[in-house]
């Protein structure tokens, strides 16, 4: 099975996708969508402007929709929810629909979107995945690899349009867990590269995210406490699935 | 000091350049850029295109010019030199002004060029790195670098816009080697993640060649011996320094 890993969505450019795609932005949208799913969530609709959203939330009606995302790591005037997945409780989320709108999360599954037809859309599997439902999306992408599919793709969300690290870290897991559950993979030099960081650093998740650009800029906006809950393996069995703009867990 | 490794051009769109930048093309352009200099050429013009470089040697005279460069690895019809850095010897290049086209390397040195103004040229020190002259490279910014200078930008060529193994683990390599020589350094994602690869990778240089899609593809083409020669550290001591679009030793 071929898996890429691929370090920014710039990286996409010219690039054919397979059927399934894994799109990774660990500080902090994946996470966030997982926590927020797992909580009872009903859909999240990825947009990205703070005027798309504030209109379409308008559209839908605002007793069932939940507007939250950030800018420049912060919350956003008149939004109810930030960025920061603790706080997606079951309280706050369930049954409703997210409207989200994040730097660089939105923007990783938009250029995923825009690389498909509505054809290939329907036909496609487009995951998200963070530390906190590592082990989901590999069981997911393991057992439907035995069906023959023809490859995955991991999308990193990176940051303003540049590698981060955690990003890595976490698409050289779910390699490692690819290559723990079945046959011998052909790697792509980001697989190589993904796997030999996940190897360095899946012993001090917590460290490692200090030593990031988008730790140390929660650390200074006062959102430190982000990183442990990021930094949490397996907390979650959920596998969001992005399909018609949306992430849900159909 | 600052250090910062970018993976691809594409990573530098929006970055403010400091005044020393090092280009990285291991497979091949600055492993070539080095030997063909080492070996007495004058200069080395890297240019976009092939019609650009025919008509530049056309304008300056066919005798002192050698044309050389690849499109997808391969020698082009009519030029003098492809792109194997053993070609360039002594007895083909001394004296000699070189024109090259290449497909990743001279994007790279076309993008860090673009990025600054003409007052920034003259005072900007842009290199060229490869495994070959690693330790000058390393000792002519540690050198720098107690003056004071304000950090190190490394950019990788990639290939065809993305992140390609061997840069990384050559640009981790500068990394290490300053890190070594001087005091701490504030490294951002890229640099830890590149360092933590040259650790990696350092110790079997050939065999990390042989994992790159750059290197599979040199393989196929029957350029293999490629690899061993570009992956020979502290063959040459020389320090390719690009100015006025041009790189020479001067």
């Amino acid at each position: 099975m071929k898996v890429e890993v691929f370090f920014t969505p710039g990286e996409l450019a010219g690039q054919e996708l397979p059927e399934r795609v894994v799109v990774i932005d660990v500080l902090r949208a994946t996470s966030t969508m997982v926590e927020a799913l797992a909580n009872g969530a009903r859909s999240i609709l990825p947009v990205a402007t703070v005027d798309e959203a504030a209109r379409i939330a308008q559209n839908i009606g605002r007793d069932t929709v939940l507007l939250c995302g950030e800018r420049k790591a912060l919350p956003i005037d008149g939004f109810d929810l930030g960025n920061s997945p603790a706080e997606f409780t079951a309280e706050r989320v369930r049954g409703k629909s997210l409207v989200m709108t994040t730097t660089n999360g939105t923007r990783a599954f938009l250029a995923v979107a825009e690389r498909r037809g509505g054809d290939g859309e329907r036909r496609s599997k487009v995951l998200a995945s963070s530390f906190l439902n590592l082990g989901a999306v590999v069981a997911e992408l393991a057992t439907a690899g035995a069906g023959g599919a023809n490859g995955v793709t991991l999308v990193c969300a990176g940051r303003e349009g540049r590698f981060a690290l955690e990003d890595a870290v976490c698409a050289g897991a779910v390699v490692r867990g690819l290559e723990e559950s079945g046959p011998a993979l052909e790697l792509n030099d980001g697989a190589i590269a993904a796997r030999g960081l996940a190897r360095r650093h899946m012993a001090d998740l917590h460290r490692m995210l200090e030593l990031t650009t988008a730790g140390r800029h929660l650390g200074d906006a006062g959102l430190g406490d982000n990183l442990s809950f990021c930094a949490q393996v397996g907390r979650s069995d959920v596998v969001p699935r992005f399909r018609e703009r949306k992430l849900t867990l159909e």
